[in-house]
């Protein structure tokens, strides 16, 4: 562990990069995928396993974990680490794509943001400078900046004026975040689908030195296509030696082709979403297990799986608590697809170590297409 | 092990009666509670977890596990233990209670009940014969005889001819059950709330020579003192080498009391459904973790129980989980209501055992009766 936030680069293997980040909560293994824990809790999970499947670190939303239990509230209480039980890293959203997603928008100017709160219909603003004072009352270790992220498809000129002042807010946000060796702020690029204004708002950001660097308003709808075309074009003009993180991504498939092209952290709530939806990511690919053909089918979902949720349980069963709406159901999908993912990561990073990420790329891919095994 | 159904009846303290059943699959230490699960899981828990608070035997719901997966269907997959993955032995009910309460019943006579599933409104019919049937199927351990309770109040006509009924049915299940060494049927003690009947019921049944006997149609409404006075009434009338089993109760108070009065197993809901609303029983009696004294509250629910869920997370915790309606809330919330409950039978075998029953029944009143720790 560091008492400084760093990133070490160890290897490259194409474009992929293996690294380590080193803080004082604990290192994180890079490509890492943080599971989210929106609002003190991954959905369904005890913190314990998942921190037993690998996970280094876990994101919280600073949106939902101000509106309750609310940020002050949350440090009285200690921090959002010791409430909730978690000794490793944090990193927390700025609050603001939520806070446009998910509340009732009330205003939005150079300033920041007036909303209203999902809960319990309460007025909040958030400016870039609030949002970190927030993420610090929770003592979140990884901070992002406030940013405002345009829904694609955008008119190039609303991209373009959102892009501009998330730049703006990145300076306030590094202002108002000051000199903490320990934690880190990062900024996000925005610049929606066009390529130039993705160049323009990585350069502006790479110019404030910022500890490391998200890709924002990606995943957003756009063709998958378009998002790897954008990470081409926006990666290569961030500084090599810091981490690049692509926000809320994604699919395996959107996470293996991202580190590709040179991504090193992903968050996203699919594996824990889906998990509660009967959907299953496995080394075969997608398995609904709430198809009828898992009926009576003894075979658990991944009999090669260290994770109990994955060797242990049959699918019939499975089937049976999903089709039932039955708590369990939820929770041993979750578990599944988050050993999936950590699985996936764990791959990935030994692959670029040994120098054979193409290869690794092909069989993964190859396996996906494969298909669930043959039905009983 | 024993390759038998046997009860041993270790020792008596007044009315109290510390046992064991031994059957093939294991030992059920008495006075027992046996925690619901209801379709094939104990709702948000896994059954590692249920297995390691010192559960010996589980109970399954008869009505839902027909519907859905379906007894021929749990049968074709290795039975339910095998379904499920618990390997003690688990009570089954008759299902009639359910199809009574929560289907759309369409007839009951003597030969049995038809009725329309709150599933997906198909017409069954279930007879004496063909809930023992379904039992077997689902290869239960303790299976239950098709019984008519009466919701109270009620006529006496009404509860007579219900409990003169259910005396016939006992008979018939007890030849569909025929002789299954390592298995049990039981008996089911009908009568209301009306002491004559109880005793006319009971005295029937003993006749029948059955494996155990429970008390079925009390906890449904009436006055604790009436559930009592019934059992008073009945027990005496029961053989003394036979469990007796009062169904679907109860609160802490019911079942220390029903203890006292002599009975030796208990099934209920209540632990893991109040859990999922919040309330948490505590040797100090109830807590509603919703309440806003929790809010800032860093001290466990009872920081001398064993149980992670009731010494490691905070009612902090706890209650930002249940007020955000996170699943992790109703995960440890039935967690250490389990384990309350376990904790609660295992002291009250110990002293029966050390024939101090009397005084742990006083202390337990008496710190129920202090409440909860003073607010922080």
């Amino acid at each position: 562990m560091s008492q400084a936030f760093q990133f070490q680069l160890k290897n490259t293997d194409g474009k992929a990069r293996l690294g380590q980040i080193s803080m004082p909560r604990g290192e994180i293994r890079t490509p890492a995928f943080m599971p989210v824990g929106t609002v003190g809790t991954v959905k369904a999970m005890y913190l314990d396993q998942v921190r037993d499947l690998g996970a280094d670190i876990i994101l919280g939303n600073t949106y939902h974990l101000m509106l309750r239990p609310g940020a002050e509230r949350v440090a009285r209480l200690g921090g959002l680490h010791n409430l909730i039980r978690w000794e490793k890293p944090i990193l927390t959203d700025s609050g603001g794509f939520q806070v446009m997603s998910l509340s009732g928008l009330r205003k939005l100017d150079e300033q920041g943001v007036t909303f209203k709160s999902h809960v319990d219909g309460s007025l909040h603003h958030m400016s870039p400078e609030r949002s970190i004072e927030i993420q610090g009352l929770l003592d979140s270790d990884i901070q992002m900046q406030l940013d405002e992220c345009v829904a694609l498809p955008a008119e190039r000129k609303e991209i373009e004026r959102a892009m501009e002042m998330s730049v703006r807010w990145a300076e306030r946000c590094k202002v108002a975040f000051g000199n903490q060796p320990g934690k880190a702020m990062f900024g996000i690029v925005q610049g929606g689908d066009q390529p130039d204004l993705r160049i323009r708002s990585a350069e502006a950001l790479k110019a404030l030195d910022l500890k490391g660097y998200a890709i924002g308003g990606l995943a957003v709808g756009e063709p998958q296509a378009v998002m790897l075309q954008m990470l081409e074009t926006t990666l290569p003009v961030l500084p090599n030696e810091k981490p690049r993180y692509l926000m809320g991504v994604g699919t395996p498939e959107d996470i293996l082709k991202s580190v590709a092209v040179g991504v090193d952290m992903f968050d996203c709530v699919m594996p824990t979403r889906s998990g509660r939806h009967g959907l299953a990511f496995t080394r075969r690919g997608k398995v609904n297990i709430r198809n009828a053909r898992h009926a009576e089918d003894m075979r658990p979902l991944d009999e090669a799986s260290s994770c109990p949720a994955s060797r242990d349980y049959s699918r019939a069963y499975l089937h049976h608590l999903v089709r039932s709406n039955e708590a369990l159901g939820g929770m041993l999908l979750s578990w599944h697809n988050l050993a999936y993912y950590q699985e996936l990561m764990q791959g990935i990073r030994a692959a670029i170590a040994e120098n054979r990420f193409a290869d690794f790329y092909a069989e993964t891919m190859e396996n996906w297409a494969r298909g669930d095994i043959e039905p009983v």
